[in-house]
């Protein structure tokens, strides 16, 4: 199979949409920006080994690949449009490019984006991806505006991607009895099933879900937002940093799923919910007189939202315990070259 | 380093422009496209050891990244603006990136590029780069516009870079007598310089010049352009298919740098223009009556522009030699997946 033959594969399954002018085929594609609107530029490499685990599905990575520039869209309040996607492969494996696109499509149709150009190449398994959207000018959600006094929020809950990589890992540590006696079961028994709240999570690794409509519904709303991408601590210290601000965790607050819940005992609960990365939740700041306007926007696009901390004088992000002790991570988050 | 410091590397260095509402250091970037004007978007990423040589020096790697891609607009016509980068790096080598930055930013900004954003991350040395630019309705040069009598005309030289990847990968079929001489006496003597035409070619192969200025001239008076990135009989045969046309090229006619006559014997010279990729000229067609309108456009952009061939009915892409004979390739051209 040569370049041209997979790129004929990946063209034939591309999206349509009114304003490309020319997608797939030619030395560029010819996009049309809605007049009056600003464009958002979102790119994010996945490398084998690095940002998957050897072995993941290749739906899985073609879902996660478009999933994590679409949250970076997400946290800008930007409407997804078109995307490109550079993919480089050992060889030309065209039933593996099929099941991927599989992935990256399913994820590229349910936000109506529009696959436009890029290329396909020898080399080891990696996954670039640009995204394309569009913003108001003016509406779009900064690291730089979080301001004194703002409660902060996040989506979701946090952890659960931290949490399937650690069990992935084989790292022992802080797991649940329960789970951990399945663990031995499963292990004499090759073959059998994960744990519903294993594959809970893992899903959650995999198949992370970008907050679209939850960026969009927050222009007007929030002053600062952030996707959790890096760990919630790190994530946050970009906004104080920006903001010139101090941001307060109480990681009493944080929202956790039942599946970590189950997975993990309590005291490894606070290290992955505050420092593992990937979850892709937005993380915002609001004035406290829009907490209920906050919580009916996130209810109108059918995904929890929970306060966590607040906007302080100072500079950097400080976590707190249950008991108001300060709390520090054993290492800073998810540091790619560290 | 951390992959943050990496990126405050770059983001110190990068270009500003006007119409950049927010560049690096967000979760996406805000663009203003100007009123009116069609979005232009490529993509194209170089892996080690497959699109540049092991042990390529990182300025090089820069300068031909960005150029690649800009060759991508160039043969759309379009006026490039803003640029996003994503490098994959074995390790956080800060004064790697200082010399691959020495020579990506070089090149963006003698075209007034903005770098907007992107990541690092750990992985195989790989660097894609998506570039954006501008065009008006109805300008851009698409591959499908060739019309039947069109002269085929292409920019610069052909087989320069081709030639230089013949030299570094050893392959001394062909070579010319008095450059197999020097180089045997450059083997005995370590670290003596590469001859005057070996490093002409090698500079073709690792430093090409993205046509731009001649892609943007060529807009309303040439048909159909694509620039030859994969070898010109490959590159044409997509100008013919998507025209619905054939192509036929003269290869007595295809132009020859000093510095690949010197190196090679004639014989060899048809294969390294014919399929040779990486050279990154134009090649473009025009109605016959516009000819002497391409040549002063050329003039006034300081490339070099010849006739080899012209677009007839049929299929395919047909190559004749001096003596008027069908010629074909050895095999085809530059295929990532062979």
């Amino acid at each position: 199979v040569a370049e041209f033959d997979l790129i004929e594969r990946i063209r034939a399954r591309a999206g349509r949409r009114d304003d490309v002018v020319l997608g797939i085929g030619d030395d560029a594609a010819l996009l049309q920006v809605p007049a009056g609107m600003q464009l958002v530029v979102a790119m994010d490499t996945l490398n084998a080994g690095v940002h998957f685990p050897p072995g993941t599905a290749p739906a899985e990575i073609g879902w996660k690949a478009l999933a994590v520039n679409l949250s970076d869209l997400a946290a800008m309040a930007a409407t997804p449009a078109w995307c490109t996607l550079s993919l480089s492969l050992p060889h030309a494996d065209a039933a593996w490019v099929d099941a991927f696109l599989d992935g990256f499509l399913a994820l590229a149709d349910a936000h109506r984006i529009a696959l436009v150009g890029g290329d396909t190449t020898r080399g080891p398994l990696s996954v670039c991806v640009t995204v394309h959207g569009f913003v108001e000018p003016g509406r779009a959600l900064r690291r730089d505006g979080a301001r004194l006094g703002d409660d902060v929020w996040v989506s979701g809950t946090l952890g659960d991607a931290a949490g399937a990589l650690a069990q992935w890992r084989g790292d022992e540590a802080g797991r649940s009895v329960a789970s951990t006696a399945v663990d031995a079961t499963r292990a004499a028994d090759t073959g059998a099933l994960p744990t519903p709240h294993d594959a809970i999570l893992r899903s959650r690794l995999d198949r992370p879900t970008p907050r679209v409509a939850l960026g969009a519904a927050l222009a007007g709303l929030a002053h600062a937002c952030i996707d959790v991408s890096d760990g919630l601590l790190a994530d946050l210290a970009h906004v104080a940093r920006a903001s010139g601000v101090a941001i307060e965790i109480d990681l009493a607050a944080l929202p956790v799923s039942d599946a970590l819940r189950g997975a993990f005992l309590s005291e490894r609960l606070h290290t992955l919910q505050a420092t593992g990365g990937d979850d892709y939740e937005l993380c915002f700041t609001a004035a406290p007189a829009q907490a209920a306007r906050v919580e009916l926007a996130a209810l109108e696009c059918d995904v929890q939202v929970t306060r966590i901390g607040r906007v302080i004088k100072g500079v950097g992000t400080h976590a707190f315990d249950a008991a108001g002790n300060a709390w520090h991570p054993p290492r800073s988050g998810w540091v790619h070259f560290a």
